[in-house]
């Protein structure tokens, strides 16, 4: 990261600032919300051999101005790493913070489905990003492609069917893998669910047919052993209509392809 | 890139989908902008064997449906490098469509000042986010830290003043970096104008304390050898009151640091 | 792999074999078995300009003296590559065939179990060793440490027991991963039953220690919603004595910790 | 390696063990042999931070049950490196054992040849398993092909006769390295070395063929200078059939490429 | 640059000096000069664990036979170093000298213009070579392509005249870059001053063009606002029929393609 | 090497170059004399997919003014490469031709030692300047610290003696490697050589002092099968002093560590 970041050195400060100017540098917050990759800004500016101490654990609800870490070292190394370490800890923090709001919408309307990250992320970035769901209450989801299986809708237009697809997965894939289906209609969900599926994507289902679903399944006495998922273009303006179905997870990709991030900043505070 | 994200590679393709099936997929626009990563997309698609056609180019308006790209090829390849693929068009196309938008209020105000990313982006994405706001029209600044010198603050705060900084750095930096100072108040303009700055950016400053600048440097005879940078907390709400300013440059945090991704998916057309 | 093999070229090679030298070679079976890596050495005979024709498929049984693949192509590539390639294909073919063998045991004595590798492999070869068993007709088990959770007595050591272990990661971990726990002793299979496992491995279970652990399953209405695997110091010898519990999987790390290499060789041909 | 191993980190260990727990764990051995790899775990166990204490040296017997190291650190660390630790420790052990095993033979039998390595190794592997014959009281041979110079059948198939291809090389490579040559039938051995090799390598020859060839060597006055080396399908039933003849080298290719692992594991002794 | 020089490792030093032992080396100056790559050779020490103390600063004046640095620690370690960091001391000690010696020249002349590097460097070395010189009181002129705008006979000979290359290179490019562009004749000198160049390189002109080409530019009232850099064939012997025109940037490929390195030597003082 | 010298790309030629520009370049050399690195010139052309004619051979005579290579291709891509190319070119050239000369010199004193190079090279062009000695007519010399063994000064100073050194090298190190050892006084060459070393290096021999040596070993009935060197100081001033001692290989670190450039440049020929 820092590599892209700095090119051969950062021609500003190595002309500028004293080789043996050691300060005293506060990171601060600049908005209230849930404040993630301290973890990772830590391990950042302490290989550079800066001494840092955090003052707020990831996962941590924190408050405009509050400091979130106090780092102390070269000048010329905390101005450097700065802007890498603020902008890592303003994304995962903005994706943190919107997590949390979206589960506090569901907790307070009595649902005890979770939040999960998709994989519409930025390259480089999946895990941060679903790390940050994570403190922020949600569900990470898969990470890689190798984590479990899950058949999409591009997959079973080649195959021909949902339900061959679990079938041809369930025969191939290791037994330590579960496995997932993305379907578009309540009459598949019975038929996928049979032929084996561990979790059931249902995808772009308006509430009604979310319900009608979980209702074909209980009817079918394989409602138990089943993870219901329900996924495509759910925002916060609709969340609350599928909140009191008895889904499972619900995932959001908007989590992670538009990011707010929080206001955060760096600032020398002592030399 | 794509090795993030498939780890030990793609579980659910390799066990449903045939080694040797063909596909025709489209690249398809779900809502309307400025396209940026054909480029990028073509050459990531190619480097996998799949052929592709692009239907439109860089930097070109698109409009919700429009098809972008038509792929052919091994139909594991196609579903393996789906995802990257998208996230890579989606976040280049919405940093590009926010940035076309913003150069059309500078335009209908008619301004002559640029639109300029910032370094407030996502670790690694860097390159990509600048040439996106390349694409829709506005300037992609610095890329890396040893690109030109930029005197900020939290430079100023361990050097002592403005001043003395761009005096240090013109006469140790090389003659082929241009040199730009953050100031904070309008008093200082003049003098850093004086010590030899290229480019002073004038950060967080009201569009009266810009006029007021501006006049200074008129009255030393100093404003045509120099170029202006607003910047901070500048958003589209804001844009307009300093559109009229006789600055250069506007540069803009958000452009990058809070995308919002233009919806593009992949759709498979035909076996 | 090439790069290790060959350090800065391959001196014998560069000076006495001319520069436009042009063989055919032949790859041959210098013993029967079960083929394993031919996917992997035409890619990487093929990256290095060589034309390959394959005369077997990954997984297929062949004789010895059975030719494998016709290799032509510039002479001084060819004999740089041999080495490197002939190991791949010798070690994965070997753990294929051992495999194979396993499974045969298990078909003759009606056994529906399948054998499994474990991760006791050699550094670098996981990949390779995991696919050898499963063209062998095994099960590759989990590749990564994040795959899926598999609990065993070191962890149990620390955290106190196997169920609150069971629990934790109920609580912790993704749910589109798995869990497996290890035990030890019978008296635990119902426990982690209970607490939510869903694979139990039993680790250095006697035959009738692993029939009372599927009984108590049984007794408790839990055996059919939990796969059973068995592991511990199995090998050829004692494989038939387990053969017909009740168990899903039998995990052997001599399948990929002690392989006898197939004997296969290249030899030219024609120049 | 690790990564290899670990992909994006040990989901259980990170899920249920609890970030500050501190333990003591032994590697401890589970049959008797000549421990190899001690250096290597320790550099391994101290770059993540851990305590290592080895009680044994590399290349030193060891007995069943004897504990060969303690470490002391991060239970996290502990459990997330100890398979890679372990696979790289039972099998250089499992070759350093084997190797001493046929040294012993010669030994016994009065032979001064020495026990050889190959080339048949694992792909990223062949640095490791070179050291571990090493330890074992053997010699590790070239390790890469730019080492010196080894003329084998196939380069000799292309360029004609064993003694044109010396002379090439004699020739064309830089006086610093040897020059090994391998044939197949007694005739050739004082034409190459008349033609200048260093070293003879009589591959696939009889015990009586050996007899032969050092005979026609020491009648042409040329034995003393040249190295004999005996290599093809010698293993521990036919070794002492070659041992009393007067070549320096014996190698012997399942050394490396059929290992058979030295039982070793790690427990945890106290939290 | 270790891994290159050592390869599998310093067989020498392996076999013949004991693990253990501890010494004191000194690395000396063989000549007179200006010493470059201490900094480098420090880092390079201090990260295989030697202690190093320097006993002069990187730019300083060195004299025959002087200590520069002191080395203590593993033997082994020192011995499989020495190379590479006598090696880059020395290449970066030479060029440093010729410069300084070239800088010298140009004050006893009275010249204002500064010495200047080119990219005519060695692969891989253009960031230490470029750091030479300025240690020795040049300038390193633009280290990558990306640095600014140079453009050159070969894109003039493509695009058709300097003029429109200036003019396209100043709508396409970032405001953060400067331009320069090299001529040929001293006719073109106005026109691309008027095209917005910040520096123009007087390529392979006579000092009498020299002093035309800066009359042209007075005339014009534009020779305050830009830079003038004179190239092509200026060594030691020319270089002052150059010194008293009214140049800025005398720029010499001679500095780094055709270095003579300053001897420098290790010694082991005590063991 | 191209990372490093483009860094994020050619700022220049991307600007104002056409994307679809093909020109013919041509690779002319502007002095007399030996050409080396064409082939590596012609894989980096090739590997971006320019079409290359090379007209000479490396090792060839080549003549001021002479076309060495026609190269025609994108033009973005031709001037982004140049630099690189030229800069290889002009090294391995110049180092070739003076490596020539000096061979020229030995064989017109009827000498029959051949000239060797050192690893007094530049760090990171070790194999490209070794080549170059090579097409010049030397001999490269070891390549890496495990090509041989080579006991020098400070070994010695180590260890005790150089006769220790030596037979802890023969008794340490694979009979693969052949044993080096320097020494600095004539009265030690007849102890090494029965130590058993293969070849012995006369470091900073006066001529006399290496007739002085080669009779001892005469005497001593050793001379046949050791290879003598000698190294140290020795340039094209003094070679002629040494070109008659019955030596075998004479080292010049002069060859690669103070290198003349060859003048060689690229000309866009047509558009």
């Amino acid at each position: 990261m820092l590599a892209e970041d700095i090119g051969q050195g950062d021609v500003t400060t190595a002309a500028i600032i004293p080789q043996d100017a050691t300060v005293l540098a506060a990171v601060i917050a600049k908005d209230a919300g849930i404040v993630a990759g301290i973890e990772e800004a830590q391990i950042l500016a302490e290989s550079l051999g800066l001494k840092v101490r955090s003052t707020v654990t990831d996962g941590e609800r924190i408050k405009n101005n509050q400091v979130l870490m106090q780092i102390t070292g070269d000048a010329q190394t905390i101005l450097t790493v700065e802007r890498t370490m603020i902008n890592l800890l303003s994304r995962m923090s903005g994706i943190a913070t919107t997590t949390y709001k979206m589960m506090e919408l569901l907790r307070k309307a009595k649902s005890k489905a979770k939040i999960a990250a998709t994989r519409k992320s930025v390259p480089g970035m999946l895990y941060f990003d679903k790390k940050a769901v994570m403190l922020g209450g949600g569900d990470e989801h898969r990470l890689h492609l190798d984590d479990m299986v899950l058949i999409k809708d591009n997959h079973i237009a080649i195959v021909g069917s949902a339900r061959d697809a679990v079938e041809l997965a369930k025969e191939k894939v290791s037994f330590t893998k579960k496995i997932e289906v993305e379907i578009t209609r309540p009459s598949d969900v019975v038929k996928v669910a049979e032929a084996g599926a561990d979790i059931i994507m249902l995808d772009n289902f308006s509430p009604e047919e979310v319900d009608d679903a979980v209702k074909q399944l209980k009817d079918a006495g394989l409602h138990k052993n089943i993870l219901l998922e329900i996924s495509g273009g759910i925002d916060s303006d609709t969340l609350l209509d599928y909140a009191l179905a008895k889904v499972n997870i619900i995932s959001m990709g908007e989590l992670t392809h538009s990011v707010k991030s929080l206001d955060i900043s760096l600032e020398i505070i002592r030399n």
